[in-house]
C-alpha cells in the first residue's frame, strides 16, 4: 500500500540508519502483527447517563447562558459578522448573547458526518455516524522514554512521533503535533511541522490556530499534499483543526481567527472547550457540562455564519481537578459520566463528537493503563467519533511518552476487536464440533479449531501471557519493560509513504518561501 | 458500625501487633476515604452484543446440546432425580438430555434476584436485578507481594486477604478463599478457612463444593454465624458455592454433592462453566457461548429439581486461549464480548448474572490494569450482577497479590462512583456560579464550589495526580510502589468485626467436633 520511492532494504539485526527511508523488513510484521488500516464502528447503542428529560435541562442551562450571560468573542471581525447574523453584540464590549432560535438554526446547518481526504486515500477519514477514528498524543510539551527521560519536546522526537503514527494502522489521524518541537523557532515551527505531517505520514492531520497566518500555511500545505485545485480544496475537507475556548466564556483571538480561516477554506474544526470541573468551570459535572455545551455551541454557531454547512465537530473535555492541588485529572469517574453526556448532547445537535483517551499517571504504570482504559470507556461507550491523545499520552498531557505510545496501540487494537462484530453463523455456533468433542474432550486438536486458531483471537504486542516461571527466568518484564524494546522496532520498521516527487517539491518551494518572507511574526 | 470485643487502641506509627484485634487508628479513614457498605446500582442499560435473533440462535443451538447431545451427570442421584423429572438418562451410562420445554420449566422456578442474609445486616447482600456486588480473588494457588514473593498459599497470607476484604466497604462479599492455605491438610482445611470467613469478615461468604461432608460443615457453619435455626436457615439464603461444570459437557460427582446440598439448604449455587475457547470450549466465541449455556443451563435446571426456587446465578466465564502456549487469557476483546452476550443470556432467563474482574498478568503493571479494567468493562456494561475476583487476582487465578488487591479496590471504588446517578438539580446546573465568575474568571474561590469541592469528586487512593517534579522527587513512584505501603497500612487498619461471645463459641464447638471427628476424609 506504501510503496517507496527510494526504499533502502531493512534487515531486523541492522541498526536503523536515521533519516534513510527503508523498508519494514520482518520487524514490522513480526513483533506487530497489524490488521489492515480501517476505523472500528459502533456496534453497541450508546449509553445514557442522564434521562430526555436532564439532557433537556442541560440544553437549557447552555442556553440560558448564551442568551443571557453571553460569550466573549475577541475579535472585532467576529463580532460584526455575528451582530449582522442577528446576534445582541454589546456596544463597547466583547459580549456577545445569542437566542436559542439563532443556536438552533446555525447549528443545524453543521452536516451530521462527513468525510476527511487523506493523501492516502485508503486512509480517509470517516467522521461522525458509527465512525470512530483514533488520533494520537498531541501538544505535549515533553517527550520522554525511559532511556532518555523526560525533555523538552524537540524536532527527532517530533518526527518519530510521526514515524509510530504513521506505522500503526490503528491510528487513523493525525490530530495535532505529538510533542511541541521547540528548538524550532516559533515563526517556522509550523511550516516545518506541517510539512513532516504531511511528508511522514499519509494520514488526515491537523494544524493549528495560533494565528491567521499559520492557518493560512497549514491550510496550502495540506492542500498541495492533497493535489486539489483552490476550488476543489474548499469542497473537499482534509484538514482539522482544535478550536479550544478559553473557558470560562471567551474565544480568543487566534482561535477565532482559526474558525475564521478553517470555516472559510471549507475544513474542519473540532470545538473544544477544556471544561476543568473546579477550576475553569463550575465544580459540578452538571455545571461544567452546562459551561462546556454552551461554549462549543457557540463556537459552532460561528462557524455556521462564516460558512454555512462548515464541518464541525462537537468536542468534550469536561474532567475534574484534584481539589487539593489543582492539578487535572483524567479517567475518573467524573470524567467518565461527562464523556457519555457530551456524547447524549453531541448526539441531541446531530454532530460529530470528539472525546479523548488520557491519564494523569507519570508513567506506564497501573494507574496509566486503569485512567487511559476508563477514558476510553466513557468515549467509545458514550459514542465517541473522534478520540484524540489515544495514543502515549501521560501526565495530562504535559509529556507525549513512546513506551506508553505502544501500550496504548495495544490497548486500542484490543478495542477495535472488542467493536468488530461476534460471528454467529452456524459454523460459529459449532453445534458439530461441540458434538464430535463430547463430554470431557477437548478442542485443541479439531478440525474446527484448525481451521481457525490462527485468527481466531486478538494477539497482543505488549501483554505477557507467559506462565509465572518463564517470565521469571527472563528477568520479570513489565509492560513498560517490553514497550521499551518495542518502541523502537517499530520505529525501525516504519516506511515513509509514497510521495509524488512534484508534490514533494512543491511543499519544499512553499515552505522555503514562507521561511524567507520570516514565516509567522512572534515577539521574540 | 463494627464494635470491638477486644479492641486495643493503636496508633498509625505502632507497629501492628499480629493477631491482636485493634481499632483502625487514624490510618483508615486517612489514607483510605471509604464510603459506607453500599452496592452500586446499574443505572445504564446493559450493552447487547447480538441482536435479538443471535442471541436466539445461541439459546438455540445450546438447546440443541442438551437435547441431542446431553450432559455427563457423574452422579447415581443426581441421575435418578433427573430421569424422575423426565430427563432422557442414558441407561448404561452418565449421559442425560433434556428437552427445550423441560430445562424452560424448571429455570422458570428460580428466582429472578434475592437477598442474601450477612451476619452484619448492614452487609446483606441483593443479588440480580439492577444490583451489582463486588468480591475479592479466590482460590488462588499462590500468595504474592513485593516483599515477600511469590509462595503457595498459607493461613497467614489467607488471613491477610480476609481482613482486606473486610476493610475495603467496596468489597461487598468473600466469594471463596482469596488463596488457598496448603499449611492446613485438606481433611480440616475447610474447618478452619470457613470459621475464619465467618469470624474475621461479616460479609457474605462462599463455600466450596468439594465434597458433601465440606457442603455440609460450610453450611452448618453459615447457619450458627447467622444465628439462624435450622428451619429458618432452609428460608434465607446466606452462602454461596461455585459449582464449575467440567467443560465440555460434564457435571462431576463433588459439584453435584455441592449442587444438591446447597439447593436442599436453600442456599446458593452460582452455576460457571469455565468455558475457554480453544481449548474445553469451541474455538468461536459463539461456539464456546453455545457450550457455556447449555451447561449452566443444565445445573440449574437440575438445582430446581431438587428444590424449586433454590437460588441460582448464571455464571459467565468464558475466555480465550493463548493458541501459541494454550494459556488463558482474560479481559481480551473475546473475553469483553463474552462477558456481555452472556449477561444478554442470563436476562432472557431471568437469572442473575455472574461475571468477574480478571487479568493474566503477573504483575501489577499497565498489563495488569489495562485487562482488568477491559474485562469490567466487559461484565459491568454487560449487566454482571456478582462480579468475582474483582481485588487482586493476577496470572490468570494462580496468584493472589497484596499490592494488586489495593490497585483493584481504587478501580472498584471509581467504578461504584460511574454507577452514581449525576445530579442534574438546578444547583448543580449552576448557573448562578456561571453568571457571577463570569467570562475569564475561574471558579476556585466561589461560593458554589466552597459548598461542594470536599466530596465533588472521587479522591483516589493509590492514583497519583502530583506534578512531575514532585513525583520525581519523592523517588518516581509507581501505582505498585504506593499499593506495597499501603496494603500494610490497610492490614494495620483493620478491625475485627463485633461476633457475639456465644456464637464465637458455638462456632468454636463445632470445628473442634468436626476435627476430633477427623474432618472431611481424604486419600492422604
Amino acid at each position: 500500500m506504501t510503496a517507496d520511492i527510494d526504499a533502502a532494504p531493512l534487515s531486523e539485526t541492522a541498526p536503523a540508519r536515521r533519516g534513510r527511508r527503508r523498508r519494514g523488513g520482518s520487524a514490522g510484521p513480526e513483533l506487530f502483527p497489524q490488521k489492515p488500516f480501517r476505523q472500528p464502528r459502533h456496534i453497541f447503542k450508546p449509553l445514557e447517563a442522564v434521562s430526555a428529560d436532564q439532557l433537556e435541562a442541560i440544553h437549557d442551562a447552555s442556553m440560558r447562558v448564551l442568551e443571557e450571560i453571553g460569550i466573549d468573542f475577541l475579535h472585532e471581525d467576529a463580532k460584526t459578522m455575528l451582530k449582522a447574523a442577528g446576534a445582541d453584540v454589546a456596544p463597547d464590549g466583547d459580549r456577545v448573547r445569542m437566542d436559542r432560535a439563532m443556536v438552533a438554526e446555525l447549528i443545524a446547518k453543521a452536516p451530521g458526518e462527513f468525510t476527511m481526504r487523506a493523501r492516502n486515500r485508503a486512509h480517509d477519514l470517516h467522521v461522525g455516524g458509527d465512525a470512530i477514528a483514533f488520533s494520537c498524543v498531541a501538544s505535549a510539551p515533553n517527550a520522554v522514554d525511559r532511556d532518555r527521560g523526560r525533555r523538552p519536546g524537540n524536532q527527532e522526537d517530533f518526527r518519530d512521533f510521526l514515524k509510530l503514527a504513521q506505522f500503526f494502522n490503528i491510528i487513523h489521524c493525525v490530530m495535532g503535533y505529538p510533542v511541541e518541537p521547540v528548538d524550532l523557532h516559533a515563526s517556522i515551527r509550523h511550516l516545518d511541522c506541517v510539512a513532516d505531517m504531511a511528508r511522514m505520514t499519509d494520514k488526515v492531520f491537523h494544524i493549528y490556530s495560533l494565528g491567521r497566518e499559520r492557518n493560512l500555511d497549514g491550510l496550502e500545505i495540506a492542500r498541495i499534499a492533497n493535489a486539489l485545485s483552490v476550488e476543489d480544496f474548499v469542497n473537499t475537507p482534509c484538514v482539522a483543526t482544535v478550536i479550544n475556548t478559553s473557558s470560562p466564556l471567551r474565544l480568543d483571538t487566534p482561535m477565532l481567527q482559526g474558525l475564521i480561516e478553517m470555516a472559510k477554506a471549507g475544513q474542519v474544526s473540532i470545538v473544544t472547550p477544556f471544561t476543568l470541573a473546579g477550576a475553569m468551570a463550575p465544580v459540578t459535572v452538571a455545571g461544567a457540562l452546562t459551561l462546556q455545551n454552551a461554549e462549543a455551541l457557540a463556537g459552532i454557531a460561528f462557524a455556521q455564519i462564516i460558512r454555512p454547512g462548515a464541518p464541525v465537530v462537537y468536542g468534550g473535555f469536561t474532567s475534574n481537578v484534584d481539589m487539593k492541588s489543582g492539578a487535572p485529572a483524567f479517567g475518573t469517574p467524573e470524567y467518565m459520566k461527562s464523556a457519555i453526556v457530551g456524547g447524549q448532547l453531541a448526539r441531541r445537535y446531530n454532530l460529530p463528537y470528539r472525546s479523548s483517551g488520557v491519564c494523569a499517571a507519570n508513567t506506564v504504570d497501573y494507574q496509566a493503563a486503569l485512567e487511559t482504559t476508563l477514558s476510553h470507556w466513557g468515549a467509545i461507550t458514550g459514542g465517541g467519533n473522534i478520540i484524540k491523545h489515544a495514543a502515549g499520552w501521560l501526565e495530562g498531557g504535559l509529556s507525549a511518552g513512546f513506551e506508553k505510545f505502544i501500550t496504548d496501540v495495544d490497548l486500542l487494537q484490543m478495542l477495535a476487536e472488542y467493536m468488530t462484530p461476534l460471528d454467529v453463523s452456524e459454523e460459529a455456533l459449532a453445534l458439530d464440533a461441540i458434538r464430535d468433542v463430547g463430554p470431557g474432550g477437548h478442542f485443541f486438536g479439531t478440525q474446527h479449531t484448525q481451521d481457525r486458531y490462527k485468527d481466531a483471537f486478538y494477539a497482543p504486542i505488549v501483554s505477557d501471557w507467559r506462565n509465572h516461571e518463564t517470565w521469571v527466568e527472563t528477568g520479570s518484564p513489565t509492560a513498560y519493560d517490553k514497550a521499551n524494546r518495542l518502541y523502537k522496532k517499530a520505529l525501525e520498521a516504519y516506511e515513509a509513504p509514497a510521495l509524488d516527487p512534484a508534490i514533494d517539491e512543491e511543499i519544499t518551494a512553499f515552505v522555503e518561501k514562507r521561511k524567507a518572507e520570516g514565516g509567522a511574526p512572534t515577539d521574540f
